[in-house]
């Protein structure tokens, strides 16, 4: 074998820690030291940096690309070619691919063909396919560009999962045949979204799997680098298609992306970030599509607390529900809170008001919850009407959440009176507000969303 | 778990062995007892013997479907409901299937529109994802049937197989996962045609491979009855569309069923018989879309020896080459067919007749092969003739081969004499001939092929 990793390979063979098991879930007493250290390298630093510190230098890379980037034979080929340069420059690659677009939405169209609710260990053993074919077809692309490439499954790889089928965690990884793989100088491919039990069931991780299981992979192989591929350029501050003067941030901390995620910026699933940074795995998330460089997430640091407000997000997806005339006695709150859980129905904001009267005292009790999950929350309520004794159940479609977001809110004041401020110029009515730490959420009207959001992001982020 | 099928499960709990691997390929010396003894039960026996012997003979069948049986979910559907047939009447029953029908030409397109030859290694990674769909949505049928069933991988199933990718050999199968689920009250859904190699890489057996893994899992679970779904009936005296008069056989030998298959009648892998007739499985091949019985394949009986020609087959896919006045001195032969084994061209009949003259005697070699090899054999002929010194090369596609089968013959005089007056008789010359021990194949003119074939059907088996 010869070659630029050659290099890496040899000064590996020292660390023989390398191929040991990590455990991601439950036994955190046993964390392998690099869980809580910075990357050897250096992720935030650009292929130029990385470079001045050539032959040293090659990189550790996780690059993982969506069912979309990979959604037909051409497209595979041009992931081979991306991944090919990066290969040639001497890195190693480890690549986690998605289904191609389409294929899983088909078989589950075959099995609900069969029964409308096939049982979850079979679809895990069906779905599981299709990231399978991926990897083959990646695969041969690499190889047809005279790239030494393997696809493995997820169980090859040794993404071991608990028994939840269809949207099971991770326990912990064991890759020593993605290490051997990559020391015997090939480019490994990785089946995203799945797994394998202790028992050898096949498992898939659910929504946002793939994401998951290159973020995982990059912190059990300790990978310099973790890129994840998508068909948007990076995070911006505002939807671009309702702020125009959006900017795309080079860097974002892992708590801003969780909250902006949970205010409705469609970038990640939540899980993936939340183990990102339980783990310190600093990552991009960059588009398949061009060669821009996309935007770093990871720990915040202390320059990034000089910005007040990393993003706007605003949710047109929830629907706001009001308790009329709530008698105010201990334990009310819990009863309907309790009864939403059963009903496994999320609740996003809770707004309470303080009591009026004296004799009987009654109060107003507002949530929110996702639009489609209305129906079943009305439902919930009606039945307890009676039992609760308010007086009447207020329904709103016509709202929005509208969110700041940025870890420099927590040295900074003032922030909240400015935003309100800026809404009152605009003539927004504020239905609801609820804060944390780095957020500041507000309902209103969703007539007037698209502007309210262009008034705070240009009061906070200039354009 | 209550059900027949318990008692079964109780009575095999005594049966330590029944995991044990079961080697089959190389180690000949460790096979199981089972493999050179009848089976338990007795495959010929029909269910209705079967439960006469009721509750105890609740067999463990081993059914294969191939890819038509299971094209599309209706037809999944009504696979499951034949399973279920059987499970409802207490039997143990494994089942394996193929990818539905187009599936894995649909895969092998997406590959090839990547590079005209793409990696064995990875082909295998492709392709094995076709029958693992299958199964999952077999399962998911049964289970929708109320029959409780679990899908396995080849690998799951514990098909171990040589490295050899796209047409692997299984090398021995570890059952132990059938059988925990067999005794947990499961029926098994194996995928066939693929296995996994010793270090976890995944393999497919090649053409054929899903009758293949039907058998040696019968072998290894010591089944019953193994029975093999199709879109045929069984074998045929004959193909029906030829010969009308052509009947399906109640049973027939394995050497006849490999001689039936080697003279053109297309039923099954020759592999798959080999293996059969080595593990002594008995095994049924019947139709997947009716309830009629189908041909029982089997050791040969003394009673079978009672009917003289089992089957006749017409092979219209070869071609005849004849080397013209070749210089008769020893090494000739040996040259010609040592350059047609390493152009990898499979030769069926050889003919050479006497040598004329006798200052420098010659003769005349002649020997069939199947037509799309016959431009590969003419260019290593003609690189031969300088070295050799023949004359002239003939070629002829227009032959067809007549083949008559049967055990009887070993036992019976005058068959060969009977084949040809009949042809003399329709006016058809015969061109070479060639016989075995329980076969007599003419190459006759391919125009005359499927009259010859009647009149021998007719004289033969009287139809």
């Amino acid at each position: 074998m010869v070659g630029p990793w050659t290099r890496r390979a040899a000064a590996k063979a020292t660390c023989t820690s390398r191929a040991r098991q990590v455990p991601f879930y439950g036994i955190f007493s046993t964390l392998p030291a690099r869980a809580h250290t910075p990357p050897r390298t250096g992720i935030a630093k650009s292929r130029a940096v990385l470079l001045e510190h050539a032959p040293f230098d090659m990189a550790l890379i996780v690059q993982k690309y969506g069912g979309t980037s990979v959604g037909n034979p051409e497209r595979i080929k041009n992931v081979a070619r991306r991944v090919a340069e990066h290969r040639n420059r001497g890195d190693q690659v480890v690549v986690v691919v998605s289904a191609m677009s389409g294929v899983t939405d088909n078989l589950i169209k075959l099995a609900k063909e069969i029964t409308p609710l096939p049982s979850e260990r079979e679809m895990d053993m069906l779905l599981a396919t299709g990231e399978q074919q991926t990897i083959a077809l990646t695969a041969i692309a690499l190889q047809q560009l005279g790239i030494p490439a393997t696809s493995l499954t997820g169980a090859q790889a040794g993404i071991v999962t608990d028994g939840v089928h269809t949207k099971a965690k991770i326990r912990n990884i064991t890759p020593k045949k993605v290490h051997a793989q990559l020391d015997a100088g090939n480019v490994v491919i990785v089946a995203g979204f799945q797994g394998e039990t202790a028992e050898g069931q096949i498992t898939t991780l659910g929504r946002g799997g793939s994401d998951l299981t290159a973020i995982a992979l990059a912190a059990a192989v300790k990978a310099d680098l973790c890129q994840i591929y998508t068909d948007v350029d990076g995070v911006y501050t505002a939807d671009p298609r309702i702020v125009p003067g959006a900017k795309k941030l080079p860097e974002i901390a892992y708590d801003e992306m969780l909250e902006l995620a949970g205010a409705g910026a469609k970038v990640m699933q939540l899980r993936s970030v939340e183990f990102a940074k339980k783990f310190g795995v600093v990552f991009e998330v960059r588009s398949s599509l061009n060669d821009n460089p996309g935007t770093i997430v990871k720990e915040e640091t202390q320059s990034m607390e000089g910005i007040v407000v990393r993003g706007v997000a605003l949710d047109k997806n929830q629907a706001k529900v009001t308790l009329v005339a709530v008698p105010d006695k201990p334990g009310v709150a819990a009863r309907v809170f309790k009864a939403l859980a059963d009903a496994t129905i999320g609740v996003d904001m809770i707004v309470q008001n303080i009591s009026h009267g004296s004799k009987s005292p009654t109060t107003d009790i507002s949530f929110t919850a996702d639009k489609p999950d209305l129906a079943k929350a009305r439902k919930v309520m009606d039945a307890l009407k009676a039992e609760i004794g308010f007086a009447e159940l207020a329904v709103s479609e016509t709202i929005g959440k509208l969110s700041i977001v940025g870890v420099g809110m927590k040295s900074h004041s003032g922030v909240a009176a400015k935003m309100f401020e800026t809404l009152a110029k605009e003539g927004v009515n504020i239905d609801m507000i609820s804060t944390s730490e780095i957020k500041i959420s507000v309902v209103i009207d969703l007539a007037k969303g698209d502007a309210a959001m262009r008034a705070v992001h240009k009061a906070f982020l200039g354009t």
